[in-house]
């Protein structure tokens, strides 16, 4: 299963790392939940209550945090 | 969908980096949820409980984190 | 809405930067909720639980963590 | 009990620092709870609620931070 | 109020170090709380819940990360 | 109290930083509750709930990530 997509962290733009951030916790939890209904956390259109948004929106941020030092910061 | 506004996260202030924690936050939130009732957490006049908002506190702190360091903390 | 009391992360002291990562929490939770009463978490004499306050602890050791980087650790 | 597999941080590629990480997550879950239902958290196929996928996702997200930065983020 | 107490990260061991991330975490608990009773997360004797523990050890995990930083690993 | 086995967090290997995080996070736990029962959170054979399980795998990614730095990843 693909966990990183292009199986890199260099992206060219801070935008676009914030999508692969997005993407990563998205494939994490397709790693370990195979079903479609569970998987829907990360997902665009997620019912989740504002608490589990908030805890999806906590991964993204600890997910972007790696992938902007990878990138140095796009300085 | 726009998740890093201008695309940047070096800002000229501290206080400027914190608005841009708090955008991003809010930002992941809609690219999960596009409901706009949902998707008040991080949002100015939002009521969620006192938990729910130390929650929503973490998540600018991460993300703050970030920009800081992508900043050299505007030293 | 000042977000970083003094717009700066640098501060003299350790005692100095904790006090400005309590403030920094705080001043988060009021850009959310301009309601004083939900604003109270992080406010001195806050009598949330005990996993509240542990909860509001760990967002000061967060905010604490990036000031205390930024000012090199005070060595 | 094994806790990392191969005994090494250092992997080739992203998208084996990110396995890395899944089973790094796992196999602490395994050296607290050696009963095999409990110990599902993490492995696929588990059926939490979408907020302890959520959970689980954090953190693989942390241990990625740290096999990224030892990989020098694969750069 | 003394937050850090005696105003330095720099401590000889890291057995003192993670003292302090104790008593940093705990004096945080207290400017928020100065109920003794609420105050009782993270001092010696607090009966919370296994969660509840689990809850005031990460707190103390993330100070201390600061803390041994700030002494250079104490290599 | 001891904290830190050894009062070192240099390891020899990636397995025993692993076991030294393990150790670290339970003797937090024994810090501030010196109730054996309650004491069983990150004990082998806790049998929390997955979600507890979870919490206490997230406390020993942070800890770890602290001993992985201090031994410069053992690269």
């Amino acid at each position: 299963m693909e966990l990183v997509p292009g199986n890199t962290l260099i992206t060219a733009t801070p935008q676009e790392g914030r999508e692969l951030a997005l993407a990563m916790a998205r494939k994490s939890v397709g790693a370990i939940q195979p079903d479609a209904e569970m998987r829907q956390a990360f997902r665009p259109g997620y019912a989740g209550s504002a608490d589990s948004l908030t805890m999806a929106a906590q991964v993204v941020a600890i997910e972007f945090a790696t992938i902007a030092a990878a990138n140095g910061y796009w300085r």
